[in-house]
């Protein structure tokens, strides 16, 4: 068994090694020719590469929501996951993911899906496809993660790693060649034609990142099932509270910092200056988001709910997504407003009237708002900015008198739920059967820490006893 | 009661929509005509926004600080706090505040204070503009924040919040008019005068934005009074350690990190090579603050003292904020060596002088720290760069020949102190007589976080027995 | 005694006002002359100093990591290490450690050291020298930090800070004169015409940051000796575990993120498109160092370990830093695959044979992984980048068939081992006979936050016994 697993690893090596020395095609390695073409290309790739890696950040920044909101048990847990779909997905975007979302791919098949690119070899050896690839990888990373929060507390971690690569290499690049890669959803003759010159928009991935991860995190808390005692006998939910309320705020602003590369830098160039509107919606929508929540679980409860503000940040940043561009601020708080009402009743109702465990409200804040952001953008548009650029057509939307965009839209919103909802379901029934998704009883109250990794995350503190775990079944 | 709510709800929404869907005046919304006048447009924007971003990310480092220098029991409360006069600060300034501060005005008016630009509709929704909002946005949003330091542990919620709108839209934009605006302290013939060429400067806000933020805050610890236990009946202080100096230093790191962005950035464009002088000039006052507030508390207490030497690094920042662009590397090492004299004198006459409680060193570190920086540039500007431009007429303080100019400062210097002060302490009174500032003894003893929140920050974690703080009076 | 010190100060003071109002020499301090001679100078500073400001929150990376890593009881010591080893470093580098690194010098003299640029005074209050100094600075920090890990939890407070001074004044800037600064090993004629017309490279500091702090680090781990309780009496390491893996990992992410800054930000300059290739370089290589760890504790120990696979992606970034610019994204992979042995074997080798006590992995991470790195770059640079430009001669290493290059990176890899841990044990030798080193035993069982700050980082938790510390001997 052991050698089986060497003779895996040193063909893996030698795969490496024989891709590494492979002669280089005639693309722009160096990056003297594109600098000699284009005079713009130093602010661009700068603009670029530092509003990807303010999306890298994002990653310590769920890893902070998260463990905030979940128990000190799984603490060690959650961190790993966060640190392994970041890593494995990154992996498997650069073998396979990248090639099918961008990869040129003539008629039919190019509706469908990339067919080059692969390993960023020969011909993506060049400074331009890979500085593309960076800033999608992040991206990729980021609908990776989305998932780990709904399945906190519970899920295998070896089950979990295969999660991970499998929407880094196919879910999440696939549809992503839809709406980015010159797929149907962009493309094809009927959207366009219906959306009045355009097909589906999405500027920074409200449907394509958020939404895919929110549905595939919905889809694994389904069939994952609630942890032990998240709910009463007759349905009643438990509140379970995080751990660590000052980490899962920290990771609120490290998120709302990073969402400030997601959102500006997918101009993927600095030469559309709209990146200043672009900024300030995002920031307009975050915090009315914030606002709202706080005072709708001021006015229901009494008391502003911190968690729930948190998620009215996300949630206003997830809707001004894929409209950023498009819209005005008004508009953008508008659509920050309503967001924080789609967060509070999601929770509500996949606590309450679905009996949907997602610890820390990835599917309100991701899924849902990610369908809200892409009807938004089929409403607000304004007409102010074209396709991803300056030049027209002008993106109009159903209060802009283009009622085709907003079913394009719509088509799109109902697209993205059933791909990533539905795939997602079916990868983890076929992987629950295989392999098993769910933890022991025991691993889950005694906190996966110690039973996946067999250490604790605070073992210089007193810890209290887990008195809301339930019992073992 | 509800009702009437829902109709002011349903008011501001309505309000918006108009807004949003207001046609579009001659502005360039999406920069084409800004692109084609000015080809290092493109570089600006990205130096700018990627500056502001990191200020953005200041209010995490400020919320670490705030939560890391107090107690658990008001951990989330601090949370809340931070993200709310982010929030509510940043549409407060979006309505009112940016037209009050930086919209046109003629004659005798505009020396006073802005009448456009409100919303950023019409002729405001441009890049340009809106690039100018986002930027100057994330300055008011530390103002704000400043505040709460200081007014931590025993401030009631909701009123925070009425503070937090109001600073946002008045006390800190019609300052900001006045220096940076084009009001009178820096454009009133007078002044211009006496400095020789030019009326007050400040690079980007030792007085602006810290000295306001400094001064309000001391207004509001004025107004609370002390917490529940911290002086005994002699006045004596005593000390409440903070719950996590691990946070509050983490937040030390960040602020640094964010104040890259707030000075260098505030050039507002890269084409002023002097930003990395004022890079360099930023480290180097952090730098000499911290080393020095570290050896005065070994050579006082015995012990070098982590909190002061923290606070000794902010104290650096807040000094070089406004002459960091005017000022050489020696006398930058020399402004945060005096920095450091002035935070630790500073938090020793509040605490044992004034008997005025800010449980972080908010007043000392923002408040006096912002008057040493206005100072310090009437005094080192040394005429190696002109107005906040390369071009002439340099800037030269008392040191090279020019005490007009120091004059100037000086004013400045109280101009800044009775506004804030004084605005400062009657917004809190009246909000005091209104509807109350202070919580009640039970809820301070118990903890805001189950007052105010309903929620405890660590409820996996057993806690001390808060012995310190006292009984209820 | 005290009037000597206040002597010493009032000189000091003295000197920093004599140099702040020293008369400019001919350099542009204005940028106004850069500005006319260079159009790209604004994407060039915009794009370094950022990346330099990314590098500088790696500061806040390793102090996280670090106090993770470690003990409460040691909290708050380790985060005053941290913060102090970049305030006195950076002001060392200021006032000495620039000049000698990159300082002008002709002739033999000029192959040893730089000779002028202290102080950043004259000739060298220039925006490019200073925007050079800003990006070394954090770059000599970083190399001074990493030493804080491996000496953690029972070195003397005043000794490190005497440590941080001699490392940032001499140890890293003559080295790194030799490898960046125009010295022998990169550009005397033997070592050019070995390497077939270049001599050493490294592109962001494998040795020149990493492998120097490494081995400073195995020096001062080895003088000061184990930790008490690390070692039974027959030599088995007994683990000590880390107070918190959120702060762990939460540093881990952030030193990721900075690393963006530290690889790409070394072509000092955005004209150099090759940026997007380090980048991804950096990012494949960091998760490939963290998958291996993963699997290689997970098939020795039955789990997968959280704390190996963090150092797994420092590793990977560690080996990376070095070859980023001159290597294929599949060569990066098994790099960082490479990386995550040799760190696992590293921490085995020190505490299983050695039995040297580095509390967080330093010398595996930083010091192997940094020999590891230049070796890497010996072999796998594949010629399609210049010598720190996109202009040739091409860099190739011997699988490209220049066994030359391979041989004065070997040359260079002894060089820096010998450099860093023979001065590193000398002046460690020195300091402890000097002043001691190590804190009295009764200090280190009882932790250092209370020893030597006299105050606790956590007093409102209960903390567990110290069981696993061993006795006072």
């Amino acid at each position: 068994m052991i050698e089986k697993r060497m003779r895996w690893g040193i063909a893996t090596l030698l795969c490496l090694l024989l891709l590494g020395i492979t002669p280089v095609a005639a693309a722009d390695s160096s990056g003297a020719a594109t600098l000699a073409e284009d005079p713009f290309a130093p602010v661009n790739f700068t603009w670029v590469l530092i509003c990807a890696f303010l999306v890298m950040l994002m990653q310590a920044g769920f890893a902070m929501v998260e463990t905030g909101f979940t128990r000190a048990k799984n603490a060690v847990n959650i961190m790993m996951k966060n640190l392994m779909d970041f890593s494995l997905g990154s992996l498997a975007y650069w073998a396979v993911g990248f090639g099918l979302m961008f990869g040129t791919a003539s008629g039919i098949t190019g509706l469908i899906l990339g067919l080059d690119g692969f390993f960023l070899v020969g011909e993506s050896y060049d400074v331009s496809t890979i500085e593309l690839w960076f800033f999608q990888m992040v991206f990729c990373a980021t609908a990776a993660t989305i998932v780990s929060g709904a399945m906190a507390e519970r899920t295998k971690f070896s089950t979990y790693m295969m999660y991970s690569v499998i929407i880094s290499a196919l879910i999440y690049p696939i549809y992503g060649h839809w709406v980015w890669g010159g797929g149907w959803l962009m493309a094809s003759d009927f959207m366009v034609a219906l959306g009045g010159g355009y097909g589906v928009l999405d500027f920074a991935g409200s449907g394509v990142v958020h939404a895919i991860g929110g549905f595939v995190a919905l889809a694994g808390a389904l069939v994952l099932g609630p942890r032990i005692g998240k709910y009463r006998k007759d349905g009643t939910p438990v509140a379970i509270p995080g751990h660590s309320m000052t980490l899962a705020m920290l990771g609120i602003f490290i998120l709302w910092f990073g969402w400030f590369g997601f959102n500006p830098g997918s101009t993927l160039a600095a030469t559309e200056l709209r990146i200043s509107i672009i900024a300030a919606n995002t920031c307009l929508a975050a915090a009315a988001g914030a606002v709202t929540t706080m005072f709708i679980t001021w006015w229901r409860f009494g008391k502003p709910d911190a968690s729930m503000a948190g998620n009215g940040v996300l949630g206003g940043l997830v809707a001004i997504t894929a409209p950023c561009a498009w819209v005005s601020p008004p508009a953008a708080v508008l659509i920050g407003i309503i967001a924080g009402f789609v967060v509070y009743l999601g929770v509500w109702v996949m606590d309450w009237k679905f009996h949907i465990d997602d610890p820390v409200g990835a599917v309100s804040v991701h899924g849902f708002n990610g369908l809200w952001g892409l009807l938004a953008l089929g409403l607000f548009a304004d007409g102010t900015y074209g396709v991803y650029t300056t030049e027209g057509p002008m993106v109009a939307g159903l209060l802009f008198g283009n009622a085709g965009f907003f079913a394009v839209q719509l088509i799109d919103a109902a697209v993205v739920f059933i791909w990533a909802f539905g795939l997602g379901y079916i990868m983890f029934r076929i992987l629950d059967r295989a392999v098993g998704i769910r933890e022991t009883p025991q691993e889950e109250v005694d906190g996966l820490d110690i039973g996946e990794h067999g250490v604790a995350a605070y073992p210089n503190f007193v810890l209290t006893e887990p008195a809301i775990d339930g019992e073992i079944p």
